[in-house]
């Protein structure tokens, strides 16, 4: 199996798992399983649940259903997260996944609950797995995990870092801190999930961390040079960050020299994997996709 | 010790706790440091909390600790819940608990945020404590039980139906399910979650769960009345509900069979804990307390 009939099985497993919460709200209210659905089912690239679900076959995770259960929650709470990073209140985007944003269909009240409501959803299916099927130590370290790269010390602490940000005096470190809790701390978690899960960390954690963190890295330079390069059909989603002023790492420091870095995380993704050998082979190839995508 | 006393026993046990969490935020955010802790900060009746704390007394749940983050995590949860009910998308309320709302002082991006994060605190909080203290059955479906209390099933499905309801049409039927749902899913488990932690269900269940449903359907109605009767100065918030044209118990039942029905759900309440004796005296007169509270 090549690098993308293999990328193409993991996203198609995430999607028939997300798919089994699409109805799982109650008849009363409609509009928000409907409007949940709407954002949850937009596609996108789906690399966190990607990302797991390769370590997971790299370190020998077998657990199926752990790994699935917490791949949909990630991938609930990253969504959580676009649906209410795009309210007016916030980037006030329109375009999101080729599709129009959930606040500009469903309307703002509902895109706010929308969002709560996914954010507790994979908390619940998280808690409901471990207390039903995987009571196990490592299981309930990966949902506290979950906890803390949510909240202020990964997600919400970034988007309020990238909200305060004042463009004349961002510099690279603090574009850097930005991003590594922002998109970063969700990144890291899908890395390291499996190693929590199988209790391996004393093996394990060193060369993900180093990997995860390039890979991090890798995916907002990337992010940011589309964000310059691109255009809104192509992206399907509004190349707003330069245009709302925002510090990215072509603002800062230039495009020639943002895609060096570029260049350099991936080559350190790369050799963070080298002790494993060909298992990593899928891991290696997901770092050359991050840095030549073109959406 | 009188009910008074005992409920400001607790009360100032669930401020200190609360206040153990104030400064998690991260330096390089503290204006989101600043907002959660604005809002957290603000007092409240700490129903929920109290709930517990009583519960636990009458069923003989020891663990102190346990109690004291789900308590917290209750708080949190509810906090959330209103910052992001004021906000100008949803109710657009501007005083909540004596004091300008969240969003008024921070600003709707940071209200947003804010928010989110109570939430994501919550649960890893709880999901910290389970994984270095408690790791027992009991408390993983107290967390479980806190995911479905939050969302589709409880929390945000009665947002939801709250928001989408035609005052016109609305019967006491789907009042009472949205009241159960919006409000009464949080109390519901504040008053539940000592008898999962203690793996009681068995002998607690039923009584519990009558009073549940009695305090948290006469809290509403309270609520209504004093939304009908009282003013914003005692209150402490918007008497917004009538002015935004809501369905409530008074607009459907009108003020003299709303009283009537206060008082059925009060005895109800007080009925359901006969079985326990003296014991359940606060509880009783808590029940009494929430029949006859100004604000």
């Amino acid at each position: 199996m090549n690098f993308t009939q293999q990328y193409n099985q993991f996203k198609d497993r995430i999607e028939s798992c997300l798919q089994t919460y699409y109805h799982d709200g109650i008849e009363e209210c409609k509009t928000l399983t409907d409007s949940v659905k709407y954002s949850l089912s937009a596609g996108g690239k789906r690399i966190r649940p990607v990302l797991m679900y390769a370590v997971a076959d790299l370190i020998g995770c077998t657990d199926q259903k752990t790994l699935d259960v917490f791949a949909a929650a990630l991938e609930m709470i990253h969504t959580s997260s676009l649906i209410h990073d795009d309210l007016p209140g916030m980037d006030n985007d329109s375009l999101r996944r080729g599709v129009p944003t959930n606040h500009v269909v469903y309307g703002e009240g509902t895109a706010i609950i929308a969002g709560d409501t996914l954010m507790f959803k994979a908390f619940e299916i998280a808690a409901e797995h471990i207390y039903k099927h995987n009571p196990s130590e490592g299981s309930v370290k990966a949902l506290w995990m979950l906890g803390l790269a949510t909240g202020y010390q990964g997600m919400t602490g970034g988007q309020m870092i990238d909200m305060e940000s004042d463009p004349e005096k961002t510099g690279l470190d603090r574009l850097i801190l930005m991003n590594a809790k922002k998109t970063g701390a969700l990144i890291d978690l899908a890395i390291k999930a499996p190693m929590y899960i199988t209790q391996t960390e004393k093996e394990n954690e060193q060369p993900l961390d180093v990997y995860s963190k390039a890979i991090g890295q890798a995916f907002q330079i990337k992010d940011d040079i589309l964000d310059y390069e691109s255009t809104a059909e192509v992206l399907g989603k509004n190349t707003s960050d330069i245009r709302n002023n925002k510090s990215t790492y072509v603002t800062i420091l230039g495009i020639d020299q943002a895609k060096e870095k570029l260049h350099a995380c991936y080559k350190k993704a790369c050799d963070a994997l080298r002790s494993y050998g060909e298992k990593a082979d899928f891991l290696q190839s997901l770092a050359e996709y991050v840095k030549d995508r073109i959406q």
